[in-house]
């Protein structure tokens, strides 16, 4: 059923929030060209639809991704050319929407990248992850050796990376990977109200420019970061942004801060 | 009595330490120009100073700092310029004495971006903290887009600055964010105890060029940071403040360093 | 016994993993030149040895490394030019094949700058350590100013750093300085177990390219770091060791991963 590329990944929209499911249960969703492409396809059209505020990731059943189909990897290692991607695996990267992944159940490499490309991480009690990478005799792939160092720190990353050793959901929640751990039966429903929350109190505009913020200022000095600020600041959506900001506070309603319609012009 | 700009924020001397205290109960210290403006005159005031080593900055009544007064917010909205200012919110940045926030109760917005512009920070048990930017249409302000994910990691900081949700003291110290919890009736004195040990046992020139080096390698690559290090290390003092140092650890007593005179020649 | 300059660091290799032990009891391994040069010498050694796959630090006796002796300390307060080295004393950041250290006691100073120029560090339960620089009249030394704040992030560098405090083995595995705390008659038995995993299961080549990926992404935008692992991935030996690392994993045995030859061709 899931082999069609269209249900390979589930799409739903409600109160603001998309819900991307991987969805190929019979081989644990292992990462291939189908989902890759689908995932991608219905990142775009979150990405574009107005009433999308936030984008959640999950998976169906036991495993959340569990890396690449060994046909890839076959492949790959046989000598195969790379296959023709008019996106990076590293494509999530750049949805200007904040992204959280419901971590259902074990992650591993290219599953854990994935998971690492989002935003905020909420993962099932006891779920297994790891690279894996150096123990395929892989390096660390894409983006997860600029990420991972920033997430959990120089010397965890060594370890994870390095060792392609075993850890758990609370593990990673102790280290900074992994957001907040709940018990599998709760997950998904505990990461859409903090989706919906976002989608509903929070603005699209700031949010997106707040992930912008996030990455540019690791490269940047504090002058360099605070002169960004200051310009960003000057965008002329800002002033209505807060003055609805503070009424809705003040008025003790949800605020009504307008959609992304065009994400080419959130001002970075 | 708090409305008077001299006693808007206090200002105590004793054992090497500043105490510098919001002092607008009665708005639960909420950040105006008043506050803003007599806080960086002591800020100044103690980096003068050759009796002051260490600040510690906290609050009086229930709450740190709550953020910008309304009264600013409605006029930010409404599109009045920004007031005339000598010196960047961001000022405390550039204090070279070690600064010690004592959160004593709630900080959010811009109360937390002066909270995470100090170089440590304690708190009281229990104490409510969010960054909140997200949810009044705001991006991330002044600094805390830089300092944030140095301080929690790109993952934690992406909740708390994306979202803009409440946590807690507690999740603050597990994140890195806050260095010690302490029971509301004992914040102070911990606190106080923690930095009159800095004042009395380390150099006041080394705390000033750490603080440097800490923020310039950030930029560095390792190459660059051991020249630097090593170029600090040229420093003529350097001899006499080792050679102190050594003495007063190998006669049990404590050293005598010279204070930061003149905080333009620590050789940064 | 110790004071011979080969027996000042122990050195033995078995099953791809090499233990340097710091062997200066009667002094606490207190670090002076012989100490130094030998432990260097020995890296060189487990560096060119295809034999060793993983290297494992750690000292005979209560300390692991309390600093500099005393005899450096006055010679270099009282002026003494440093000593001819030809390889600085961060010089382990270099090497390429992973580096753990087993932290059996005490750390503090060069002890503790040595401990975080390896890759992962495990302490036994309840081990004091501290930077202690800013309590001599030091700056922070040789590459911590530029680790630390990516180990446990900015504050928690800053607290530590800035007051020079005593903390133990817990709290640095809670900041992420410290990976796992084992009781003490099991912290060599554990770490060996860890390392020895490690020189099995894991490429040499991958490993050592994993080394130099996370230290180059800190300077790294997103895209300059993708760019790197793609230049990486077309490593001709990569498609090898991939074959290996997925044939192992399917017939459920260990790989065959080559030795890393030559540590001059890991094709950084």
């Amino acid at each position: 059923m899931s082999d069609s590329p269209d249900d390979v990944v589930l799409y739903e929209v409600a109160d603001g929030v998309a819900i991307l499911t991987f969805n190929r249960p019979e081989r644990n969703n292992a990462w291939n060209l189908d989902l890759e492409f689908r995932y991608f396809d219905l990142l775009d059209a979150a990405e574009a639809d107005p009433a999308v505020r936030v984008v959640v990731v999950t998976a169906t059943g036991r495993c959340f991704c569990p890396g690449a189909d060994f046909q890839r990897l076959d492949a790959k290692a046989n000598g195969a050319p790379p296959p023709e991607r008019r996106r990076p695996i590293s494509y999530p990267f750049h949805i200007r929407k904040p992204m959280i992944a419901a971590i259902n159940g074990p992650a591993a490499g290219l599953g854990l990248v994935q998971a690492a490309l989002c935003d905020v991480r909420f993962a099932a009690v006891g779920t297994r992850m790891t690279t894996a990478f150096t123990r395929r005799g892989l390096i660390a792939e894409h983006l997860i050796s600029w990420l991972l160092p920033r997430l959990v720190g120089h010397g965890v990353a060594s370890d994870l990376l390095l060792s392609g050793r075993m850890f758990t959901a609370e593990e990673a929640c102790a280290m900074g990977l992994v957001n907040r751990v709940v018990p599998a039966e709760d997950l998904l429903a505990e990461t859409l109200a903090y989706a919906k929350d976002m989608a509903a109190n929070c603005s699209p505009l700031a949010m997106a420019q707040v992930k912008q913020q996030l990455r540019a200022d690791w490269l940047r000095s504090p002058e360099a970061a605070l002169a960004s600020f200051e310009e960003l600041n000057l965008d002329p959506r800002r002033r209505a942004e807060l003055r609805e900001g503070v009424a809705s506070f003040r008025e003790r309603r949800p605020p009504r801060f307008p959609p992304l319609a065009d994400v080419h012009q959130i001002g970075i």
